[in-house]
């Protein structure tokens, strides 16, 4: 008898990185935490993590390092762009069964997917999209919020305060949405400046939910800004279905409360994910590996 | 006979500060030229340039600063935005006959329309409108290129990079200011937001002469860039109208560029200034001093 396989999905960010262990027929052994692995924090970084989980996983599953050879690995990682991303990060790494390494929205819109054709759009403090057709991915969107991330929470921030200072200089209506932004920034369009001179798109991010309530209420300018989110969101799932995708999940905090403010039709593409990112991971792995006679498609009743 | 007055006229921003000082009479007697002398900078620093510059206006004129209980100083100076600025400002100062100080927009509004009612906007690496209207202004935007400084050289820069990544993911069109963009800032969109992560106003800014050369040779994308950026200068153009400004002054690098896309109406409000920021600011020193039987208005052969 052959001895063991075993598969592990990893899903690395920015914050931190979740590593998933599960036997060739799809038994769930163990799950780990790790440190963030974007690997524009560099490759030394990165793997720190992924081992950190990756050994969290093992010990939960009473397994050790020892395994290595016989592990299929595939990571889901935040920062990896072109093929000589993914070249690099698999060079940098212990040696395993076998590595596949791609971008965490690959692994994201493989897992919510089953591997099958669909795409993915992240609304949350960005916005990213990522489609995937026939075993291609396509990447659209996502390069920061100074100059894309469109209908992302961090646009959301920045259009409510460059509306509030409208709003101050007599240039634009002003509703409650304004007057508390400005209440919130410190009052004065001065105390403003000096909020906007130290914010990140995480602050930015942080005024959506102010955004939100207002338009909830129907507050003219709330209801402008976030219409208008909708409708660039919108934009990137007509394009991410023109590209071949059947469906759409929408992803990430802001796709809640902003999927009632797209159009019938947008929604009519919207489906649950059926497994997430480190599920995806897992794909990646047993796909890297040599074909395995035990292999076959995961029960969803084995999925979180 | 009483002793000579003298008014000396400062105009100062955050990389420069420049002082004209003339005689009761109008008669030009001395320029100097300091540091920067933004108040945001330090009251120190924009003193220590405000006198490097008056130091040198006085020796080009033969006199030294034992003339300073006959000086009647006017200040334009950048960063000044509220009343207890002007305050904060005059109170660091030495001892002169009188010391008016106001905000560079206000002073050069004041020397654009000799004192009369008008208006300024400024079209630059920001954007910013001032109005002088019956002897009170009011400021419009500039407010930073994050979140206000509409039709700003560094919100085309800004502009375009995005329609240049939108281009990369079929998102908006191809034409060759989005080609040319990319190829400047490295080629790929990795590259770009490389770019962008270490871009300030400045750096966005230096890309609008490109966008102007291609909107003037008809490219689709250059044109609807600049076509925009002049609809919102004519949105303030519109506000300062309706304030009661008769006439305005288009001011800073990208006013004669920008000034053809602009509309007829806007364009038949449009005059040349009468005098420069430094006219401006000896205004306000004539204006702040007691009055004297030897001040009569500047005559126009006495501006530069």
């Amino acid at each position: 008898m052959t001895p063991d396989r075993y598969y592990l999905g990893v899903d690395g960010g920015g914050t931190k990185c979740r590593a998933r262990l599960r036997a060739a027929d799809g038994t769930l052994l163990g799950e780990g935490l790790g440190g963030p692995a974007n690997i524009r924090l560099g490759l030394d970084r990165a793997w720190s993590s992924i081992l950190e989980a990756t050994h969290a996983a093992l010990a939960q599953a009473g397994l050790d390092p020892s395994i290595f050879p016989r592990l299929h690995v595939g990571l889901g990682l935040a920062g990896i762009v072109t093929p000589t991303d993914s070249i690099r990060t698999r060079a940098a790494g212990p040696a395993f069964a076998c590595l596949a390494a791609e971008t965490d929205a690959h692994a994201a819109c493989l897992g919510a997917f089953s591997g099958r054709d669909g795409a993915i759009l992240i609304a949350g403090t960005g916005s990213a999209g990522y489609a995937l057709i026939g075993g291609r991915g396509h990447a659209v969107g996502g390069w920061g919020f100074e100059v894309s991330d469109e209908g992302s929470g961090a646009s959301i921030g920045r259009e409510a305060i460059r509306l509030a200072l409208r709003a101050h200089d007599n240039l634009a209506p002003e509703t409650g949405l304004t007057r508390q932004i400005r209440d919130r920034l410190g009052g004065t369009p001065a105390a403003v400046v000096g909020w906007v001179n130290d914010a990140g798109p995480a602050d930015y991010g942080r005024l959506a939910p102010d955004v939100l309530a207002h338009a909830a209420k129907g507050d003219a300018v709330a209801c402008s800004i976030i219409s208008g989110a909708a409708k660039e969101l919108e934009t990137y799932i007509r394009h991410l279905h023109a590209l071949g995708a059947p469906n759409l999940c929408l992803m990430g905090g802001l796709s809640a409360p902003l999927t009632p403010w797209l159009s019938p039709w947008a929604r009519s593409l919207l489906v649950e994910p059926e497994g997430d990112a480190l599920e995806g991971a897992l794909l990646m792995a047993r796909q890297a590996a040599p074909r395995d006679i035990t292999q076959r498609p995961i029960a969803k009743s084995a999925l979180p």
